[in-house]
C-alpha cells in the first residue's frame, strides 16, 4: 500500500484525540440513559425516496452502487442517511407494534452529506440525537423533557466551552404572522425564510426583501422584524411580544409553551449552559410544528448551530396512527473536531495503559504477563514492555506515551520482589500485583488542554 | 412517511436487543483497553484502488456517488470499506510520524459488503478488530499477545455460547509444502486454495482436485491432506507433523511459533473458550504471512468463522519503512444477530430506567422531576411517568417495560412522604430521594435468555 493523503471532509483523529471524542460520546450516552432513553442504531442506508422527502433538499445525498452491478442506476435506489431523524421516523413506523409509547431513544451514529467541506462542516460526521415519540398524542411536557436532558448532558461535558440553547416556538411565529394578516402557506414560509437570513444580512436588507419577495407592507415588515429581535433568558419575552399589539389564538398557545419551556429550565441553567428564548430562531423550512432549538458554542459562533431540533407533529404516519415527536441533535464531530484543532484539547496519555510492566530480559515475559493479568483482574489497564531494553529506555517509552507507572520485578531471596515507580514524581515503592491499585484518577486517561491558543484566530 | 419494509442484509434491532449488542461491544472495548489498546475510528470510505488491492476480490464493494453529481463514475472513486484492516493500514501510513510503535489499537465499526444476505452474512455489520503494528519489525510475542487478548475478551462475554479458536501458521504450511517439493508461488497458492475446500468437500474429492488442478502426485497429495487433518489442544501437533517425515527450515520456524502460541494460551483456556492448533486453517489467498486464526461459535458452526485474522508482514509500506502487523477481527453482528434470532437473547427491560417516578396528578410533575434529579445525581437511571394515570396503570406501564421500581410521593403532615415499591416482590418501603439506591444488579438492564429454542433448528 502506497502512502495516501487525507480526504477533505472526512476527519480522522489520532488516538489521544479520539479519546476526547469518546469521552464526549460516553458522557452523552450515560446522561441519556440516566434519563431513561434507550439506545438504538439504524442502518446507514435508506431508500432514496425517503431521503428526498424532507423539505430541505440542499443536503446532498450519497447514492450507493454495487461495484459488480450492471446498472449504474444505484443499488435499489439506496443512499447514505444525512441525519438520524428521518431514519428514526421510519424505524418507529416499522416497529410500532413492538415499541411502547411514548418511546424515548438516543442514537449516536455517523451521517454523511456531500457538502463542500469547511470548519465544522464535514462529509462524514457523528451526531447524537434524543427524541421522544408518542402515538397519536405527545403532551408538551416532553418538549420540556428533551430540553432538560440536553442541558444536563451539555452541563456534564465540563471540559468543553459553554453552550447557549436558543429556543423558540413555530406556533408563536405563525400565530403572530396570522395576526398580522400574512397568509398561511407560501407567504408565511417566504417570510420565515427571509427572517432566517438575519444572521447573514442587515435588518434593513431583510426589510427590503420582505416587501419585494414576500409582498408584505412596510408596517407589517417592521413588526415581523421587531418580533425577531426579542430575546430573554427568563419569561419576560412574553410582555415584549404582547407589546407589539398582535393578537391570535395560535400566538397565545406558542407564548404559553415557550414560557413554560424557559421557566422549567430555570433551575438547571448555569454560567456554562444557558437557555434563552430567541424569537429569531425558526429552523427554516424543516418539519417542525412547535418548539424549535438551536445552540451556539461559546467562542465558536462561526460554526453556526451545533445542536438543533424541535417538535414535529406529522413526520411519521402509517394511516392508522400518527407519531408526533420532539427531539434534539448534537453535532458531535462539529463540536469536537474544531476544538481539537483550535485548542489542542487532547488526552493526557496516548494509550489506556496506566502501568507499563518492565522486563529485565525476554525470558521474564511470562512473569510480566502474570503481573499484568493480576493488575487487569482489578481493572488496572496495563501493558507488558514490547522489548527488554535497558530500564531507562523502557521508562522513557512509558513517559513519551504518558503512562504514569512502571512496574519492576527482580529476583528475590525467596520470592520475586515487585516495585512500582510513579514516573511523574520518581517515587518507587514495594507493591504486590495482587493488591496494588493506582489512585482512581490515574486509572483512565484524562482530557487536558495541551495549549490555549486564541479561540477565533485559527479559522 | 408511508410504512416501509426492512431491507434484507441490513439488520436493525429493537431497543432490548440493541442492549445485548451494546453489552458485547462495551465488554470488548473494556477488555481491549485493559490490555492497553487505544481506540480509533477510520472514515467509512476509502479510495477504490485501495479497496480493490486486497487478494480476495469476491467481496463486493459499494461505490458512492453524489446525487447532484453530473458524472455517474462515482465520487472521486470512493467506496465503503468492507473491513477494518485495509483502512487501518492506510491510517498507519498516513500518521506514522505521530504514532508510537508497536502501536496497539482496537476499532469497532460498521463495514459494508454487497454480498447475498444469509444467516450471519449481512450487507452492513459491526466488526471489532484489534491489531498491533510495528515499524520494520514486530516480534512474534505480539502474535501471542493478540491471541491472549481475544481469549480474555471472549471469556468475559459469558452470556454467549462457547468459542473455539483455531490457530495455524502459514510458515508451517508453506515450509511443509516446500519440503514436499511443491513450487512456491502459484502452485502453493493453488494447493492452499484446494485444501481450504475441506470444510465443504470430502477429502477424496479434494485429493482428486489436488492432482488435476494443482498438478501434484498422489503421494504428495496424501501428505498434504494428512497435514490438514492434524489438530490438538496442546503442543502434541508438533510430533504429529514430524511423523509425516517432511523437513524444511520454514517448517521448523512455523512449528516453533505455533507451539509457542498454543503453549502460551494454555493457562487462559476454559471449557467455554478453547484454543486449538488446527492445521487445516489457511485463510485462503489473504495477505497473511505467519499466524492465522479462525473461530467457531459452539452450536453455530454453520456460521463459519466468526473471528479471524493473523500475521501480515507486508500490508503497509511507505518506501522508507514497512509496517508488519498481527490482528484479529470479531464479527460482532455475525455473532449477535443470529443469537438474538435463535435463542431469544434479550435484556430484562426495554429501557435503561431502574425507577418510574409515579405522579398523583399532572400538577405534581415538577416535584416528580425533583425526585428524578435527586436519583440521577447518584447514578440511578429513572423516568417520570408520561401521564398521571391511576397508580395501577402507572405500575403496569413500568412492569410491561421491565422497570423494577416505582416511586410514590404523597402529601405528608410536614413534608412529602416518599415510598418506593419493588414491583417484582410487591414490597413498598419509605425512602429518601437523596439517599435511596437500588441494589447494584438492578441499576442496569441484564442480558437474559427469553427462551431456549434448539440451537440449530431455526435456520
Amino acid at each position: 500500500m502506497a502512502k495516501t493523503t487525507p480526504l477533505s471532509g472526512f476527519p480522522e483523529l489520532l488516538p489521544e484525540q479520539r479519546f476526547v471524542e469518546q469521552q464526549v460520546i460516553d458522557t452523552l450516552r450515560a446522561t441519556f440513559e440516566l434519563h431513561g432513553f434507550a439506545g438504538i442504531e439504524t442502518r446507514a442506508v435508506e431508500p432514496l425516496d425517503q431521503l428526498l422527502r424532507k423539505g430541505d433538499t440542499s443536503k446532498e445525498v450519497y447514492l450507493l452502487r454495487r461495484l459488480h452491478e450492471e446498472s449504474a442506476e444505484g443499488h435499489a435506489g439506496l443512499g447514505l442517511h444525512f441525519d438520524l431523524t428521518v431514519p428514526f421516523a421510519r424505524y418507529v413506523l416499522e416497529n410500532a407494534g413492538r415499541l411502547d409509547f411514548p418511546f424515548r431513544r438516543y442514537q449516536i451514529q455517523k451521517v454523511w452529506r456531500g457538502e463542500r467541506p469547511q470548519e465544522g462542516r464535514f462529509r462524514e460526521f457523528a451526531q447524537a440525537d434524543i427524541d421522544i415519540i408518542g402515538r397519536d398524542v405527545l403532551p408538551f411536557h416532553h418538549d420540556v423533557e428533551v430540553t432538560r436532558v440536553m442541558v444536563d448532558a451539555l452541563s456534564r461535558l465540563d471540559f468543553l466551552p459553554g453552550f447557549r440553547l436558543q429556543v423558540n416556538n413555530r406556533k408563536l411565529i405563525q400565530g403572530f404572522y396570522a395576526g398580522l394578516g400574512i397568509a398561511a402557506g407560501d407567504q408565511v414560509d417566504e417570510v420565515m425564510r427571509l427572517v432566517d437570513k438575519l444572521d447573514k444580512l442587515p435588518p434593513a436588507k431583510v426589510h427590503e426583501l420582505l416587501l419585494a419577495d414576500a409582498g408584505i407592507d412596510p408596517a407589517t415588515a417592521d413588526r415581523v422584524l421587531a418580533l425577531a429581535t426579542i430575546r430573554s433568558t427568563d419569561t419576560s419575552f412574553v410582555d415584549a411580544v404582547r407589546g407589539l399589539g398582535v393578537e391570535h389564538p395560535l400566538l397565545d398557545e406558542g407564548l404559553a409553551e415557550l414560557a413554560e419551556l424557559v421557566g422549567s429550565c430555570a433551575g438547571l441553567v448555569t454560567d456554562r449552559v444557558r437557555v434563552e428564548a430567541d424569537l429569531s430562531i425558526a429552523r427554516g423550512l424543516d418539519y417542525y410544528t412547535g418548539t424549535v432549538f438551536e445552540t451556539r458554542l461559546d467562542g465558536y459562533e462561526s460554526l453556526g448551530s451545533i445542536c438543533s431540533g424541535g417538535r414535529y407533529d406529522a413526520l411519521a404516519s402509517d394511516g392508522r396512527s400518527t407519531y408526533p415527536g420532539v427531539g434534539i441533535s448534537l453535532g458531535v464531530s462539529r463540536v469536537v473536531v474544531p476544538l481539537l484543532a483550535r485548542t489542542g484539547l487532547t488526552a493526557d496519555r496516548k494509550v489506556p495503559s496506566a502501568v507499563l510492566v518492565a522486563l529485565a530480559d525476554e525470558a521474564s515475559r511470562g512473569a510480566g504477563d502474570e503481573v499484568a493479568t493480576a493488575l487487569r483482574a482489578r481493572g488496572v489497564p496495563c501493558e507488558v514492555a514490547a522489548s527488554a531494553q535497558k530500564f531507562g529506555k523502557q521508562i522513557r517509552n512509558a513517559e513519551r506515551r504518558g503512562i504514569p507507572y512502571v512496574w519492576f520485578t527482580q529476583d528475590g531471596d525467596d520470592a520475586p520482589r515487585h516495585q512500582v515507580k510513579d514516573i511523574r514524581s520518581g517515587d518507587q515503592v514495594d507493591a504486590d500485583p495482587a493488591t496494588w491499585t493506582p489512585p482512581t484518577e490515574d486509572l483512565r486517561p484524562q482530557v487536558v488542554s495541551s495549549s490555549s491558543t486564541s479561540k477565533e484566530s485559527t479559522q
